[in-house]
C-alpha cells in the first residue's frame, strides 16, 4: 500500500486529533479511565512549550504521531524523550511509523540532542522489534516509578 | 545520627559539585566511560533551564541531591521526572534522601505536575525499598530504548 503521507510539526490546531489518538488507544488498551488529561491541559502545556509533537497527516487528516519532551540526561546531557508514538491501525505496516521515526532523529539532531530515550511494554512485541530494526539499545533492568506529588 | 543539613534549590555555583557527584557515582557503578557529558554542558543546559536540581548541603559541601527535569505525560498532564538521586555514601540512612524526596513532593506541586516519575535499577534494593515505603508505583512491564539519534 502507497499512501500520500506529509510528516511535519504539530500545530496548536491539531491537538482535538493528537487527544482523540491518545483516548482511542488507552480504549483498545482497556484503560480508558486512566487518560486524566483533557484537550484544554493540551492546549495550555503546548502553549507553554512542554510538549512537541510530529504528526502524519494524510488527507487532511492526522494519522500518526510522535509526541516529545526535551529532558535531560546526567551522563549523556540533552535528550529526546519521545512519551507517545501511535499509527492509527489501518495504517500501520505501511512505513508511517518508520518515516515519523526518522524525522524524530532529524528533529533531535537539530535541536542539538546526544540522546533518544522513551519507554516500551515489554510484551509490545511489533513495537519492539521495529526498535531493535533501528538499531536501538534496549534496557530491561530498569522499573518505572509513579506517584501524585 | 543527626547532622546539619540544608535542603535547597540548585545555583549554577553548585554545578561543579553535583557534577562530581554524578561523576563519583558512576565510577562505583564502574561506568566512568558512560560519563559523556562535561561541566561546561551542564552549565549550558542549566543556564537554558532545561534541568533543575535539589541539592542537600552540610557544613557548606553538597552532599546530596535530587536532578530533575519537566515533562508531559498525555495520560497525566504536567510532569516531574526525576532523573537522578543521589546521597553520597556515608550520609546514607539518616533521613536525608528523605528529606530530598518531600522536597521535591512539595516542588513538583508547586510547579502543577500531578505526577512524579522516575527509573529504577531491578537490583537497587534499598532504592526500591524507599520507593515503596513513599508508596509509590513501581511498573515491571516496561522497557527503556535509547540510542543517538
Amino acid at each position: 500500500m502507497t499512501i500520500d503521507i506529509t510528516i511535519r510539526a504539530a500545530h496548536t490546531s491539531d491537538l482535538p486529533e493528537i487527544y482523540d489518538l491518545v483516548v482511542a488507544l488507552a480504549v483498545y488498551e482497556k484503560e480508558p479511565n486512566s487518560v486524566q488529561t483533557t484537550l484544554e491541559d493540551y492546549k495550555r502545556l503546548f502553549a507553554q512549550g512542554l510538549f512537541e509533537a510530529l504528526v502524519a497527516a494524510h488527507d487532511g487528516k492526522i494519522i500518526g504521531m510522535a509526541l516529545y519532551n526535551m529532558a535531560f540526561s546526567t551522563w549523556k546531557g540533552k535528550m529526546l524523550f519521545l512519551e507517545d508514538f501511535i499509527v492509527q491501525e489501518p495504517y500501520r505496516k505501511t512505513g508511517i511509523g518508520q518515516r515519523l521515526f526518522d524525522k524524530l532523529l532529524e528533529v533531535a539532531k537539530a535541536k542539538g540532542c546526544t540522546r533518544l530515550r522513551w519507554m516500551v511494554l515489554d510484551w509490545n512485541e511489533p513495537a519492539i522489534r521495529f526498535y531493535e530494526k533501528n538499531k536501538a539499545v534496549l534496557h530491561k533492568d530498569w522499573w518505572i516509578g509513579d506517584m501524585a506529588p
